[in-house]
This record gives structure tokens, C-alpha cells and sequence, in this order.
């Protein structure tokens, strides 16, 4: 938790819809600034609610927190949970008839001021709102998987979002630390994962083509790009290499390397043979991931650059 | 400097021709691990060699180290740079002819045990070896850029390379604690500037479309994907992403989408139309970058990455 505690202001109330991966890192995120745990109310249909989210989301939490998750409000029921509130976060399945028929709910049930947030990954607010009255309120806010370590949320409206709901949106996540950002129009995957996806396709060509393991390319971003797009993302790395000339001198360059490289670039696609050779390595490699090492890492790492950048 | 020092053993004597910017980084990396810096030779033909080394290399090195600056050899002479060295590395201009001449004379010059290094970003020991009569010799070590803090370096033989050569090589880069990574096969770019390469076309192509601008785009990679790419490469990333399926449930579920964000991906090329608008808005965003602060952050992130593996 990069945010100092208890920093929402206390008229703050969240509604998160939907406990998976994503709602209940959100939970812990949203546990580090409010006034109050009881302000949060998280609402899933699963029978086992309460002691799943009892037994989980301390796993995301430093232990000065573990005390607050019994305050948190569990509910089965959209309308218990977004009645008072001022933030609904939607983090249900990805499915366009179950998000439609929530928000004319939530539109009919929360009070008219709240803020209404999906956190889909590619479901554009404008499908989400068709059975809205007022089309104006809602908006995509997407977090970067898990969003109480990593700091983006990438924040796309639609074409009838009101920017009054935006500028209230960018203000708030700014307000407790994070990083939104906000796309000048929607696009298929938003920014992160068209870039991930990007490189990941290279990857899998690599890898298909037997150049490198898949251990051997995880290895290889760790140990170069990983560690400067921390800092620095792909044009400030590249302008930083060209020396004075910048990143117009750096491509001046390589410019007839980097075009070869595009030019045979790897164009896999999803179900190709690939597959099998990709999955059973990254298996082999890897088996289990220790996502408490992950989450320490990528905590240390934020922390890191924030330490370089203030010295 | 992630190594301990005076690591590599007495009897490594190391010859580096060429003081660009990855000579001089190499420089500052080989100090860190050798007994005496007189074992460490310079070759350059330009003027102002001297006063070069002295002022620039301190920048790259901790305090303690700058009194061993004094103490290199600096020659204009191949001849007298590779005379009694164990390795030749070098880093000059990307031209082909040079290096086919520059090998032909080392292979005469220097001892017949010396090891033979290219840093080349990418005209193949297969082509630079041409004109030497024993083409066992020579291969790849590609540095990724400052390769005193970076610590990848690309390793890739030619059909002709002997295996004992590189497994020397693998060995050195290892005992004095740096990320050697041995290519199954000679590739356009290596791996590490294809994956680069790959991102920033999409990341242009984002740019180019008004999607986001250069600043944003850069900003949504140092939130989300920098800090967890340094410590997990993307098959390791998304393979914990995806639960206990693994990879395979993780593009289970969002191959649609990956499907759709590659099908409409960016197919921009060099000298497109993107270039004014990209160039103008890094500049604009960026300037001068502060390579102290960019280097400092690259050291941390890689501290923090090696504290949170440890604990």
C-alpha cells in the first residue's frame, strides 16, 4: 500500500459488485484510506462469502489492517449494498447481458450522486449503459491486476460519459495515490494489454521457433527492459539512449534493424500449435507462482523507483 | 555494481576496442571485478582519448573505484591493446567491413587462447568471422544498454563458434554475477531488441491514433507491466495471473480479446508519418533525461528484486 491510511475523506462509501481476484484486491486497496471499514460493502452471490473474503483478503493486507476486514459490510443483494453509497465498482463476470441489467439496477437503486465504475477489460461503457435512463454516469475504470500493489487505472469513458463524472473519477484514485490515466477514446484491450499482448506475441514466436525458452525469455526481460520500464517507460528509455538526439537520433540508428525486426515479426494467433510447446514450458518452469514473493517484488520495486527519483 | 569485487581471477587481462557508450560502459563494469586495473586496456583511435576516460568512466563508477581509472591502459593501437589479453570485447561501429578486418588482425595479434567478442546489435559472428582462418573463435555477447547496471548480456555463437569458446564465455559472465543467456539460434535483432521493438511499434501505433500521448503511454507501462516484468518475465506474469490452470486458463479466458487487440495491432513502419508527432511529443515530454536518476532507479529496482526473492 503505497497510500497513507485513512486519506478518503469520511463521506466516502464503496460498493464493490463482485469478490473475485480483482474485487477483493480492490477491498484491500480500498481498506488503506477510508475513514471506516463499515463504509465498504462488498455484495458477490457466492453462499460462502463471508468466510472466503475472512480467510483471503487478509492474505492481501499488512497485518495492522487483518483487524478492519470484520468491519466490512457482506451482502448477497445489489440494492443492500449500493443504497448508501457513493462509489459502485463493478468487478462481475465479463459477460454484456449480466453488466446491462446491473446498471439499470444500480442506476434505479444507488443514490443519484455515486459514481458508477466497471472494471471490465473489454466491455466499452457505452454497451454497458444501453439500458440506462441517464447514460452520462458511468464510465471504465480498469486496474491493473492486483490493484492494491500496482498503481494504473486506465479510465475510458464513453462518448456520453459527462466529464464532470470523469474529472470526479481522476480526482478521486488521485486523491489516494494511485496512477489513473485517462485514454483519449476507447480501443479494443485499452493501452496495457494491447502493449502485453504486443510483446507477448513475439514472445510466443521466439519461443515456437526455438530461439529461447520460455524461461530464458523471462529471463531476458528480467534482467533488461524489466527493470527500465519500471523507471522509464518505452519512449523516455529510448529518447534517454539516443543521447542528445534523443529517441529521433536513437531510431536514426537502428531504424533498418527495427524495421527487419517488424517485418519478420512473429504473427502467431490463439489455438496455433504453439500451444502445447508454450503451455508445457511455462508449466515446467514454473509450476505454482508464489504470489506473496510476486506481490513483495512488485511493492519493492514501486518503492525502489520512488526512492531513485526522490534522491 | 551487483558483483563483489576483484572476482574474476589474477589472470584475466581484458582488452575492449571501442570507448562509445558501451565500451566505457563496459569498462566501468570490468573494474568492479578485476585484481588490478592495469588488466584492463582501452583501444580507441579517437584524439582526446585520455582526457575522455578521465572524465567520463568516473561518472559511471561509486567513489571508490575512481582511483583505479588512473591505473587502465589506453592505446590507439590494436596490436598493443590485444598483445597479451584473455579477452577481446568489441564494441566499435556497426560496419561490416571494419569488423572483418578488425578480426582478421586480432586473430594475428593476440594470444591464440584469448577469448573473441563482439557486442554487436546485429551482424552475426557468422559474417564478422569471414575473413579469420580458425572461425571457432568468435561469437555474439550482446550488452543490453548500460550493461554496467543491466545485467543480461545475449550470447549467440555461429554455426562455426566452438562449444568449449562459449562455454568459457557463459562462465565468466557468471562468476562475476552478471546474466549471461546463451541463444538456441542466430536471430534479426536478438531477443531482447525484438521484444523492445515489438512494444514500441504498438506503443507508436497508440500515439499515432490519439489513443493516449507519449507521456501517458509511458506512464500506463511504469504502473503496470514495468515493475512486474522486472521480476517476472511474460510467460511467468501471466502464468500466475491465470490461477491454477496457469497460462493456458489465462488465455482460456481473455484469447478473444488478445485475438482482437492482434488482428487491428499497429503496423506502423520507419519513416511513417507518426515520426513528427512522436518525436516532438517525447521531446516535449522529456527534454534532457537525468541518466543519474535513470541509473539509480535501474540499480535499485534490481536491488529490490533480489530482496524480495531472498526473504
Amino acid at each position: 500500500m503505497a497510500t497513507p491510511e485513512r486519506i478518503s475523506g469520511p463521506d466516502v462509501r464503496i460498493a464493490l459488485i463482485g469478490a473475485g481476484t480483482i474485487g477483493l484486491s480492490l477491498a484491500a486497496l480500498h481498506l488503506t484510506h477510508l475513514a471506516d471499514a463499515s463504509h465498504l460493502t462488498i455484495m458477490d452471490v457466492r453462499a460462502d462469502l463471508s468466510s472466503y473474503v475472512a480467510t483471503v483478503l487478509p492474505t492481501y493486507l499488512p497485518p495492522e489492517l487483518h483487524k478492519h476486514v470484520a468491519d466490512i459490510k457482506l451482502t448477497s443483494s445489489v440494492a443492500e449494498a449500493v443504497k448508501d453509497c457513493t462509489i459502485v465498482q463493478e468487478s462481475g463476470p465479463e459477460d454484456l447481458a449480466f453488466k446491462t441489467q446491473l446498471w439499470a439496477d444500480v442506476e434505479r437503486l444507488a443514490p443519484s450522486h455515486a459514481m458508477l465504475w466497471t472494471s471490465t477489460s473489454g466491455i466499452p461503457a457505452a454497451q454497458q449503459s444501453a439500458s440506462m435512463t441517464d447514460k452520462t454516469r458511468l464510465l471504465v475504470v480498469h486496474p491493473f491486476n492486483p490493484p492494491h500493489i500496482l498503481p494504473l487505472l486506465e479510465i475510458v469513458p464513453s462518448a456520453l460519459t459527462s466529464e464532470a463524472v470523469v474529472a470526479k473519477t481522476m480526482e478521486f484514485w488521485r486523491r489516494i495515490g494511485r496512477e489513473p490515466v485517462l485514454l483519449k477514446r476507447d480501443i479494443t484491450g485499452f493501452v496495457a494489454g494491447r502493449l502485453a499482448w504486443a510483446l507477448l506475441r513475439e514472445a510466443i514466436h521466439l519461443v515456437d521457433q526455438d530461439v529461447v525458452t520460455v524461461e530464458q525469455l523471462d529471463r531476458i526481460l528480467e534482467t533488461s527492459m524489466g527493470p527500465r520500464w519500471a523507471y522509464a517507460g518505452p519512449f523516455k528509455s529510448f529518447h534517454a539512449g539516443g543521447g542528445p538526439g534523443g529517441l529521433a537520433a536513437l531510431l536514426g540508428n537502428v531504424g533498418r534493424t527495427v524495421q527487419a525486426c517488424w517485418d519478420d515479426g512473429g504473427r502467431v494467433n490463439m489455438g496455433g500449435s504453439w500451444e502445447a510447446k508454450v503451455f508445457a514450458q511455462t508449466e515446467e518452469a514454473y509450476g505454482r507462482v508464489d504470489l506473496g514473493e510476486r506481490d513483495r517484488a512488485n511493492r519493492l520495486v514501486l518503492e525502489a523507483v520512488r526512492e531513485a527519483k526522490k534522491a
